[in-house]
């Protein structure tokens, strides 16, 4: 951590962050610049100190944290790629992983030819919401109990396991007996409430990113479910906001090389949330896969045209299959199996 | 709702479209442009329809909504401006309501001299988290249940209200008998399963904006507290996530007038989360109270140097007694008092 | 175009806006809703009318624009796509195109090293900046007429074709007989005193997104080039700003299926000013080969450590010849030839 | 300058760091940290020198900024406030100034009507565009020449004096001669050769920020001014670009406070461009005001349903004189006069 005091700070003020710093634990070196001093605060667990211990004291111009404030999530804390195995699959090893399904669970009819479509066209994982946090109240809010009973029973009838959302810590103990992963979404990835318990259940989860969160924040949030020692930590991109209205959300592609280079843990995209529409999905696929994501979660619907939630970014079962034909070559390419 | 059809779009793309309209209780008119058709529909409840259910259909180019998703929050369902009454404190008429205090419960001696500087300078509510949602697992996570004991002793002893964050739907129940405000924090903005517990509950809510959601999204959040019964909301702006760095977030200032003018619930402004450096807090305050806001919720702390969160964003207590008396004036120049 | 009046505006108010509208030759239809009347404006032309002049008008609630406000540039206007030709190089055609080559010409050595390499790699046009817009003025402002004159001699010693960036409409003139293709940069892309002079000059442009530009606005700024009778446009994605600050900029990947689908444009993607850092590059590279890209801009430095100018964003000869082998794979899985 | 190495980065990787820097002409202090080494760059001229400098050298992690890049518009270059001087006109000192007018100058009756508002209310220049940058080719592009004429008519008849865009350097030597303030609108803002150009001519100008530009960039931009011996710079906040779309930019009211603290240049704000809508601009002119702004730039139209351009942002003259007079207050309240 650097402290930059401002020009002309008296010796006392230099003195008082200094005092703070080895209160802390920390070592300390006075860099006495031309203009001004900046002190050096050493140590291996400054990444958890709040700047603002030091941002507080009298003279003080700056502070620059230079330790990342996640530490579990980081590559540093572990070297080789972390591979989350659910059932026969893995998540993060060289072969990729393609989630598909159903924005919403709507029908056993829907959700059974559902699954067919994405066990045939190779798919491994089922996707399907039974609980849907939506914008307004006055929207369908997902079939809940009845759509879990539906994906536990599709689950059994294909031998596919299945992922949804869970969007209340007190649900997720009961969840854990009808589906095999959970999925944090977007607007909760900062819910520390649902982490913590999710981090204590220790069944495998997709963290989306939060759509105005920094991949920092991201991986502190990650911190969340490895410090309650839950591994299985899967991390999904799915659009960022910014202010281009093109699109529902801006596909932070960049964020793929940016989590491999700094963390250990796997990263699939969800191109489907990211567009908005179903015309730009399979560019967004290919290009996820790429730039080195190690799987897809993708909106797959029998029938957009009669989805009751996000028809518009949902696949069709044969833009889906040709889809999954497109991406093999992609795979290949950058070395991957699909 | 707009549909406007692709350029070319056959006749029975368009008699889907309008068939679809009719099977949901619309009205429909066709508009026979040069180059496209566009079909308007027409209905009191279009804005609760999601766009997607046309979007989906062939030969549709685009769907713009004209009724806003909102409902209850809306001015054109109350046109008179909503007052929340907690004790004798009104948050929304022609006083303005200064909400201060540490931003956590540090100890009894802590809060206890924050409660003397926040009477005696003129603020209304006491304001202290028990529970802190932090980015990080590592960081002081609040003094929980003892932080809840410490603020209802103090209000008891001041006789001031105080208004403290929930994060968990778990808990709301038991904290209602500790505190009088539920404030619903920017990242839980969109935790509708939160949303809807506070909704029964009826206690007052501060509702913070979402950090990177509109408006329209905070309105529609409201929406969730209003439709279960709970009409005491207030909303809080506390500044939105942009490219700027000088600034923690940037206050969004001209969310004041356009509230004002789409809803007829209460705002405060909290300029401390936005500015994060308490020297740029008065100036966001004037701002605030000169555009129109009802109030204001700072933080302010004994002494900011030894505080264990956010000790740089909070006012000591001589310059929150200056800022309140630098906002009389400016209050009365907009016809308020404080 | 959409005009929505306000509920209970009186008849008068809509006449007004249907006067309006006939008196620019436009088509009304009236939609009278349940709440409020909406006036369609119908006609070829609406995307050029500015929605203030309906805007303006007492009663109105909103305008909504239908159609776009580019016309020359989109793929309403032409269906093919458009092929930009260079000597013998082909823009936009099924061979991908690369572009590559130092950030800033700082001598004759580093240049022609740097064609060298370009042109072993399989890269078919040569970049190299002469006029460097800095953000400080206290920068390495590039080495103008000297370097212009270098990279003549280089195009002719290598049969290389050039592009460079024009900073100055009253340069361009002059720059036309030292070099192949203009650039236009990101911060110039609304500089239509710089468009309108290089719509007149009818030499290719590489027209840059502006990096707080919408695709709408970037598609319009190409229609100042086109309305002046160049038709040599290129475009080219360079990443936008948002929160996100582990990359200089955010690869706006979905921008390249949005132009396919809108425009007839071709488009090239620089994956060096996104990313900021050489490391992340080539993921940047491949994902937009993937995703439709037409071709790359991209930086390379024989030496990046003796740079003058974005060093950290420039890829190696090495790293350089890596990437153009991995993109082969790629450019074949997509249907392209690199 | 920060210079952190990676972790286990080998002591000649530290050394090519320590040379670089002497070779620069730099102090060099070795903080050796628990994990990794941290190099400090010592010397006044830090902020000008490139990081990338040092980021590309083998080994090093990250190279952070302390000292400003900015250095003539900075606070620490000048104490005390600087005052712009336009005839008997001060900006920046303790009379707020309001420079009002059409957005575009249409014709000699509009622009004399317009001047009689703005006089008779109490402001005291004058604006008006002669040169339009528009989004669109097919957009009015403004009077040119003849507008100029108008401007250098009107401020005679008015004794106001005038100010107008200018949108290309070529233009600007034979503007002064009409016009008495240069105003470089936001999508100029990073036009170097402009500035530059407008640095030397040594006319008052008023610098508007970028829309997605930082103000660090801001005001390294108007070091171009300041550089080249023009001390006469205003700097003019206007919005900037986020994802909220309920206003055509977010007034960053926030920049008011943090220009105050790190820049010696004056200041006014733009309510009219932030808000796009004329309803707004009340509420966001008092904010500045409240907030420091050192006076106004506004659009006011005789008859704002007639405008050719912007007519929805612009205030009646009813409503300016009205907004006039309830500024007052608030500019004693702030201890300023109007």
């Amino acid at each position: 951590m650097i402290v930059e005091m401002k020009t002309g700070a008296p010796g006392f003020e230099v003195d008082a962050v200094v005092d703070k710093a080895k209160l802390l634990g920390l070592n300390v070196q006075l860099n006495l610049g031309t203009d001004k001093v900046v002190v050096a605060l050493l140590g291996s667990n400054t990444g958890f100190i709040d700047t603002d211990q030091f941002a507080v004291l009298p003279g003080v111009e700056s502070v620059t944290r230079i330790m990342k404030p996640y530490k579990l999530a980081s590559r540093e804390f572990r070297k080789q790629n972390s591979v989350v195995t659910i059932n026969d699959v893995q998540v993060g090893g060289q072969q990729l992983v393609v989630m598909a399904g159903p924005c919403a669970v709507e029908s056993e009819a829907q959700l059974t030819e559902a699954a067919g479509v994405v066990k045939d066209a190779g798919a491994v994982i089922l996707r399907g919401g039974a609980f849907k946090p939506r914008t307004s109240p006055f929207s369908f809010q997902g079939l809940k109990q009845a759509g879990l009973e539906l994906l536990d029973k599709t689950r059994q009838n294909f031998g596919l396991p299945v992922i949804t959302e869970v969007v209340d810590a007190q649900d997720a103990e009961m969840m854990a007996d009808y589906v095999d992963i959970f999925q944090v979404g977007s607007r909760n990835m900062q819910n520390y409430s649902l982490l913590t318990c999710l981090g204590k259940i220790r069944r495998p989860v997709v963290l989306k990113r939060g759509f105005a969160c920094t991949i920092t924040e991201w991986l502190t949030a990650a911190d969340y479910l490895l410090s309650e020692g839950n591994e299985q930590v899967i991390l999904c991109e799915r659009g960022i906001r910014t202010f281009e209205d093109s699109t529902r959300f801006s596909l932070d592609i960049s964020s793929i090389p940016v989590i491999k280079k700094y963390s250990h843990l796997p990263l699939v995209v969800d191109p489907s949330h990211a567009a908005g529409h179903y015309s730009l999905v399979p560019a967004l696929a290919k290009a996820a896969i790429a730039a080195g994501a190690d799987g897809l979660l993708i909106e797959m619907h029998p029938d957009p045209r009669k989805a009751l939630v996000d028809g518009i970014q949902s696949l069709s079962p044969s833009d889906f299959r040709q889809l999954m034909a497109d991406l093999k070559p992609i795979a290949a390419a950058v070395g991957r199996t699909l």
